[in-house]
């Protein structure tokens, strides 16, 4: 039987607190998935949600699926209703994907208490519907809603909502984790005890794992290695509570650690990519630490084995970081040297190998500012400066000199609180005096720095002050405090780069920081 | 044997990018985690990292702990050194520390490329450092460093590496997944195949995961299933690239999941104040989707079943929520319940249980701030004051009334850098207006007002601004920002407090936070 992998991103990801897709949204996310390579996209529910009804009716003229098989989500048939009078089902078909999702409830308390009908009547409201949609030429799949603690509690019961399913026509029968609760080793014994109850082939099964626990990558996992060979997920794992599997790392799983190519060949490295922008899409800050796709997957503190990972990387990474579309990164900290240094700069397109004194005024540069509480570690906008100045092809072009600058906070009589800032600068030999209002002083002096250089370089309307973090140094009791602040800075059109800036004087700690993201930004659309 | 729950935050989980801790920060947690219940603390590298010796020398009288032992780590003798004269292992010493844990190569590949030695010299180094610890009376840890790759690769000399850890005195041996490639069932396998070959006890192992297939809870509890009793994990998984097994969930899967109580009774409820506390000493945001502690964590999306939720609840959680001392929410919005406010009120000392009303005022007062941005979790000397407000008999007196300030921050020509401050304020009465410099506008700010309230409060100058921490809230992308600023002030004499500021300019969420800390200090001054 064919192995699926069953993107339910648009479905049950979407429960996600906060979140909210519009129908483009929806289709752009789509065609993300299709280019992963997953076999099934659950688009929604159409009928109960207007949104997924006009999903589906846009997708049919608008989606051309390279991979994918586009899939609605929807519940049996109500109790006590002739499926063929059931405006839910009708919704269903009204969407016209080659295949329909199934809810059924496999836990008999939930029979009872939730639904409020018999157990017998829910195994006809599975059966009828099943039938029904497999007559109108659909592919049918059912979520067995609450499998497990439904399997835990009366286990005759669940099982007779598998076996129904599957001699009704079902295609798969989805063991659904919905309360989040299990551990790998309970999903691998659940299992074997359904097919030795059952006889069922665990091929026709498939698995959907919530993260309550912290092992829903685990559990899909333990239950491919028990035989189910149909696995849901979530990109990025977004889903109710703790969320979803997620689909990258179960892909990634089963791909490189258990060698089965269930995506199509070339679409692996569409992950980080993938992941990306779907988070973009979602507007939720990508997960910087997530699992084969996160920017700091595969950082490395250099330190003492910068050396070893120069020469070794296959032993410092569990898999190539490039397979999954990612890249190693080495971080600059407290313990560089020049190895690491060498190696950071090479990553950066920088070829320190050959230049071995740059090599040392680098090295001895890095470790004077990180005495001073400066830390290039998630700032390369900033240490990329710091290299490039000491070479004189690639020095950076400074967009303008300072004269002095001024920002005023006031807290008024009214209540108000005004923010203002006046830069004298000089720019291409022209001096400029430019002045503006913020929401707080940062802002304005970013804002008035903007004003002034913004007829010598328009393209900075285009940046954007993304994130913006202190940090109070060590030391820092009373008079002594040192200031760090790291300035992230968008393009708009999806780069990013970090800044760094230090000094006892949070103001002009951001000021070295915001100088460093133009200088940067600007070079950068420069080349 | 004892189950041992070890913590590795301070020392392993501070290796995630752009985490930096102070020495106080790191005292502040590791009281936190003892309140957890864990039963070591890892609190650093005493002798290469100096913050870390500073950390164990202020630990000796600073820390008192109640649960855990604190634990030195760092590595085994150089090679071709005798162990008496290695400066790295008399540094451990140093620390005093009744526990000290050891990194030991495990993998034969960086024994031979990575330390450039021989098999026989690392299994000399690590029996010689053993014995020459436990000789100084320390209880000994060694931390098998690629031990799942090493065993792969070569399991008679990984074995070989284990056996002489334990020969020599070691109290258990760590199986580190240090590139983090591991499946749970491959933990199975292996600390199966590792038992068979050996011959030793699996509950003299330990298990050490991170995070790089999304397994580390998963692969931490295959290990304990297998018969380990020893597991480690950092508060919220931080750790290097996407992190280390989070030990929240590790240690309530083995409470609730697996029916082994490992932490002291009464502690598991501790785990959502424990893991947000430590968030915000972290400075990163809280994962509200985290698995059991977070804000999310069992949030269900009031839709179709939110009756049948209300009923059942224990159909809907995997399990009751407030034994890790969280709440079930049904409104997305809804942060703070009254039961956490009421919980929290009395660990403050104050009562709220026959005071409904007060209850009321002060759930529905922190649930429109929080909205806001507001968070009380690291400030409970804010929230003291927002709950004592509500409280008749014992509102706190507010020292003064302000008019107006103005704060300026001047970047001369001459390159200086100079903030001044001036308050307009009403003291008992008085209208007082003060002016003052400081290294930057907040300091300049507490300057002006010390001198301004100088006169009538004299105690004031014994209070320090002891760290201060800056986060740019929601999105932040442009004027939607929101700032949220901790101050922690000390008053010289042992005791410290944390109160909070919130506003789209920091300067003035730093003046509500810096009103509240002289308020709170005054306030308790005075008693």
């Amino acid at each position: 039987m064919t192995f699926q992998v069953y993107d339910t991103t648009l479905r049950d990801g979407a429960q996600r607190e906060g979140l909210s897709y519009s129908v483009v949204d929806k289709l752009a996310v789509a065609r993300l998935l299709d280019e992963l390579g997953v076999g099934f996209i659950e688009g929604g529910w159409p009928g109960a949600v207007p949104k997924d009804t006009e999903f589906f009716r846009r997708a049919r003229t608008e989606l051309d699926l390279r991979h994918a098989v586009l899939v609605a989500f929807g519940a049996t048939r109500r109790a006590g209703v002739t499926v063929t009078d059931d405006q839910q089902v009708r919704g269903l078909l009204d969407a016209e994907t080659p295949a329909v999702a199934l809810v059924a409830k496999a836990d008999l308390r939930h029979v009872e208490r939730a639904l409020r009908t018999t157990a017998e009547e829910n195994l006809a409201m599975i059966r009828d519907t099943v039938t029904h949609l497999v007559a109108e030429g659909r592919r049918v799949f059912v979520d067995g809603e609450h499998f497990f603690d439904g399997y835990r509690h009366d286990p005759a019961y669940t099982a007779s909502v598998v076996e129904t399913a599957l001699a009704a026509g079902a295609e798969r029968f989805v063991l659904c984790d919905t309360n989040g609760g299990m551990l790998p080793s309970q999903v691998t014994a659940a299992v074997a005890d359904l097919v030795a109850r059952t006889g069922i082939n665990p091929e026709r099964f498939g698995m959907h794992a919530q993260n309550d626990t912290s092992c829903a990558v685990a559990n899909t996992i333990a239950a491919v290695e028990a035989g189910v060979r149909h696995v849901q997920g979530t990109a990025n794992g977004y889903g109710e509570r703790p969320g979803n599997a997620d689909i990258f790392a179960v892909v990634a799983n089963l791909q490189l650690k258990l060698g089965m190519p269930v995506l199509p060949q070339g679409c692996l490295e569409q992950m980080v990519r993938v992941s990306h922008a779907i988070a973009e899409i979602a507007n939720i800050a990508p997960d910087t630490h997530q699992a084969y796709v996160g920017a700091a997957a595969f950082a490395h503190k250099a330190g003492l084995h910068a050396s070893a990972i120069k020469v070794d990387p296959v032993l410092y990474n569990h898999v190539d970081p490039s397979v999954v579309g990612n890249d190693m990164r080495i971080l600059v900290t407290e313990m560089a040297g020049r190895a690491s240094i060498e190696l950071k700069s090479r990553e950066l397109g920088l070829d320190l190998a050959g230049h071995p004194e740059t090599l040392s005024r680098v090295t001895s540069r890095v470790k004077e500012l990180e005495a001073g509480g400066w830390s290039f570690e998630a700032a390369d906008a900033s240490f990329e400066l710091l290299v490039r100045s000491e070479l004189p092809d690639a020095a950076p072009v400074r967009p303008f000199a300072l004269e002095s600058y001024r920002v005023q906070v006031e807290h008024r009589e009214d209540g108000a609180v005004v923010s203002e800032a006046t830069v004298k600068i000089r720019v291409r030999g022209e001096r400029v005096i430019a002045t503006a209002e913020g929401n707080g002083p940062v802002n304005a002096l970013d804002e008035a720095l903007r004003v002034g250089l913004g007829r010598h370089y328009p393209q900075l309307r285009d940046f954007e002050l993304a994130d913006y973090k202190v940090r109070i140094l060590e030391g820092s009791h009373g008079t002594g405090a040192v200031t760090r602040v790291l300035v992230e800075t968008a393009d708009g059109r999806g780069g990013d780069w970090t800044t760094v800036g230090v000094h006892p004087n949070v103001v002009e700690a951001s000021w070295h920081a915001l100088v460093d993201a133009l200088t940067y930004g600007l070079d950068r659309a420069r080349v």
